[in-house]
Parts: structure tokens; sequence; C-alpha cells
């Protein structure tokens, strides 16, 4: 099976109340196409300039991840974003955005790659990741992420790509914002109006929830001791969740509700450690037994 | 069984971005006994002004709640608190805050109560919940609760306090100003060096998470389309817990579990509706049927 991840890779500069890293490889496609890549073959999709670093490219070898479709455009520099996380860790800052190849840069879909089984578009236009699903040949399950920015720019056509789309991620306070509710399950049901089949609200360090037609399913957040670095958890989760639900023999409700598990688990590897290096050692043996220790952490009896 | 409900039993004046009530009988020790009776005895332990309404008093009648505790002050006035929630009703302003009789009243153990089986104390002095918790005959099951303010004013008092009691009850962002991370995870292993055997971190909406020396468990909140008045919810979440709790053969590690979800259980109806209007209602088997869908809401199989 194969997972198209569409999005940016970009470089970060990344601070928290306790460190600073600089020129980590970072953009939402990154974590997702790793976390992905612990359960299917992957296929990149994103554009980097001429000053991407050879060894930033080489963090992504030698991991079922196809780089055919990382573009390097000529005379463009790659994308950079800065931020700095407040005490809590849940809160940010945007201390710079350096838009770089991809002010125009738009992602279309390589030849050969119109039989991708399924695919993920990280947050961007929603009317080029409307293109992106489009151009399959019947993906088998399709993703859309979204942030702030994309919705206030074009409400209408974000909700046609929900629509287009098997699944929509959506932080909570986006969901409550597009939806105009402070209710979290009428957000989902609002979201469910658009067509899609399912809504998957990421609720950050208290994990997720996931709403469909007739299944409604919440996944805690990991109790990590300690996060070192937020950025890029929601994208390593829909990673892990697609690229899960890429690699089951049927996507039924209960595979749903499994991929809903190995995403917050990839997502919880992602934040312990900064850029992609927890997921650049991540096996599928330490995801397998976080996943076994979500089910201890949720279990209770029905009967005594 | 028995329960003690410490506390208090307070009129509110509630305002939430769409109604106004006035009038409401409320505290903390109302949700708490209210919600306790469902599983057992209660014994409720507050003092009101001569100025309570015989109709808030009925309320508490037939319900499973011995109202011997419930003490008349020649003289004072029920304590009153005003409260205005913010647009996502996670967030209040206190308008006012009339301490009436519980500006010097302090509760102690009834004559005859020294055997009663289990203890919630809502907020408050911690002083005063040690000794009602050490005023009893080697209680099986204790549970203090706390607010900012007394964290605040008597933080090492707090400590001990917790340390002796089995069970402590704190909001997320008082948990982790009280130990002074950003981590619940850390802050409740924190919480467990006072010497208490379990800590609950109530999270709002997102539910609950138990810790214990060998034990973490979180619970998700239920998805409620409409929250009508979240007052109480906390206070309503204790006495489902330690309700549940005296009313178990024995208090093993997955009866605490099944605390966590019975106390979730009970809040989320208490935020149905204003002030004790909906577990007025409530039945034992409303209850039971919310306990077997919070269990279809977090169950996942392991091995496909």
């Amino acid at each position: 099976m194969t997972l198209l991840v569409s999005g940016w890779v970009a470089i970060d500069d990344i601070e928290t109340p306790f460190e600073k890293r600089d020129g980590l490889l970072g953009g939402s496609a990154t974590p997702a196409a790793m976390g992905a890549a612990l359960f299917t073959d992957v296929r990149l999709l994103a554009a980097v300039g001429e000053d991407f670093p050879d060894k930033s490219r080489k963090l992504f070898e030698g991991k079922n991840i196809d780089l055919d479709g990382l573009v390097v455009v000529p005379g463009a520099k790659t994308s950079r974003w800065g931020g700095r996380y407040h005490y809590d860790m849940n809160t940010r800052d945007t201390l710079f955005t350096e838009l770089g190849v991809n002010a125009d840069w738009q992602p279309s879909l390589p030849k050969g790659w119109e039989a991708t089984d399924s695919i993920f578009c990280a947050a961007g236009d929603p009317v080029v990741q409307r293109a992106l699903i489009g151009g399959l040949e019947g993906p088998r399950a399709s993703m859309v992420d979204t942030i702030k920015l994309y919705i206030d720019a074009a409400g209408e056509e974000f909700r046609t790509t929900i629509g287009a789309a098997d699944f929509v991620a959506i932080n909570d306070s986006e969901a409550r914002m597009l939806a105009g509710t402070a209710s979290i399950a009428k957000a989902s049901s609002v979201l469910l109006e658009t067509g899609t089949k399912g809504v998957v609200i990421k609720l950050g360090e208290y994990g997720a929830a996931y709403r469909s037609g007739d299944d409604y399913f919440v996944a805690p957040g990991y109790p990590l001791e300690d996060v070192i670095d937020p950025t890029g958890a929601g994208d390593a989760f829909a990673g892990g969740f697609m690229g899960f639900l890429d690699s089951v023999a049927e996507i039924t409700p209960a595979a749903i509700r499994r991929a809903i598990v190995y995403g917050s688990t990839v997502a919880s590897f992602q934040v312990e450690d900064f850029g992609p290096a927890r997921l650049l050692t991540l096996t599928r043996d330490e995801v397998e037994a976080r996943y076994r220790q979500f089910r201890s952490l949720t279990h209770f009896e029905v009967d005594g």
C-alpha cells in the first residue's frame, strides 16, 4: 500500500523555555511522512529550495519514503519558520515565517502517482488539496488538515474540500471557530455536514476525538513527564493515523479507532525530542509497546 | 455504607452567554452530596443561615442524604456566590462572593458520625479538612478537594492534608501551579510525594486523570452537545467518585478506575441544567446507561 503525504518541508528554529535549537528539519510533511512510514510506503510531495541541506534530505532516506516528489525549485529558498513556546508548552508565538519556495510553488500530482492508495494533505490551500485528492484514481482513504490562516482566507473553499475528503483533522480551537460553537461535540456535527465521513478533533495534550455519522471515540493524550518540543505533533498524529489506515485490509470503524490511537502514539513520540530526532530512531516495536500502554491507560470494567 | 460530605451549601446566581438564573441551590457540598447519594448513604455536613429557604432544604430530602449535619446558624446568612461564564463555558468570572455563615463557621464532626465509612471534604481550610478526616475511626476512603485560594493561603498545610487523605482532587491548572511544572504527569508525581495514595486531576471538559504509585488512568469528558451550566461539575465528579467507592466491597485499582468513570458520568449530568436541577431527577439507571456509553466511547482493540 502507498500513502501520498503533501505539505511543507521546512527548516525550523525552535525556542522552548528550556532550550533553543536552530536549523531543524521541520514543516508539516516531515513528521507526517516519518510517522506514516512506520506503517506503510510513503510518497512525499513537497518543495524545497536550492539551499536545502543535503544532510536534511538524508534524514528521509532508508525509511519507506519515496523522495521523487521532493522537488528542488531552482533559484528558490527553503521555507523557514521560527517559534517560541510559552511555559505551558501548549501555546507559542511565531517569531518569523519565511515562505521561500512555498510562496509560489503549488504541489501537483507527479506522473505515475495517480494510483496511490491513500493521501494526506497537510495544512494548505484548500483548492490545491482538493485537486490533489481529485487527481487520484479513487483513493481508499483521504485526509486534509488545516490551520486558522486557511479557514479565515477561504472558509467556503475549505468546507468544500472537507466534504471531498474522507477525514478532516482540525485543532479544537479551530473546530470551535469554524463551527461557531463552544462545544466540540457540536462542532464535529457541524463539520460532518460538509459531507466528510469522519472528523478528527485534535485536543493537544488532551488527546484526540473522532466523530463519524455513527461513531464517537476519544483517545487521551499520552501522559509524558517531559515535552521537549511540541512542534509537529498534529502532523505526526495524522501520519500515524493515515499510515496505519493505509496498511489495514479493510477500513472499518474498529480500524479507524485503532488508527486514532496509533496517531496519538506517534504524536507522543514526536514531542519527546526536537524536530525529527525522535521519529528518526523510532521503531515499530516501540510504537506497539506504547499502543498497548494506551490500552492500559484507558481500560475500565463495565461490570465489577 | 455511609459517606460524609463536608463543604458549602450556598445560593448561586449564574449567568451564561445564553441565560441568567438567580437563587439556585449551590455550593460545593450540594452537587457532591446529590452525586454521591446515587450510590450510597450520605451524611451532609454544612452550615446555612436563618434565611436558607425551606424549598431549598426540601431539595435534599428523599435522597439518601442525612441532613442532621446541615446546621442553621442563628443570626447568620447563607453564603451566596455569583458567577458569569464566558462564551467557551470553560472560564468564568466571579461577580460576588458573600461568605455569610461560612466566614466564621467551621465544620466539626457531629457526635455519632465517628464511624462514618468514607469522607469527602470539598474545598476549604486544609487544617479543618485534616481534623475531619482525623476525627473518623479509620475511614476506608477519604478525599479532599481544593481551590487556588487555599493553595495560595496555606500551601504547606494543604500538602500535609493531601498526605493525610487517600485521594486528592485538583484542577489541572492548580496541579500545575502547586507542583511548579507544566506537565500533568509530573504534577501528579509531585503530589504523590505528599503521601496521598491517589491523585485525581480534573481536566474540565477533557475529563479526568488518575495517578497512584502503580496506576495511571485517563477518562475523557463526555461529549455533550450543550453545556447549560458548568457550576459544580468538579464536586459532582467527586460525589460520584466517592459515592461509588464507598459502595464497593473492596477498593481495588479496578474499582478506583470505575469510580473515576462514575464521577465523570455524574459530572456530565450536572452540567446539563442549571444548579441542582439535573441531579434532582437523575436515576441510577440513567447513570448506568451513560457509564456504558463511556465504555463505548473509549474502547479500542489491541489486536485487529
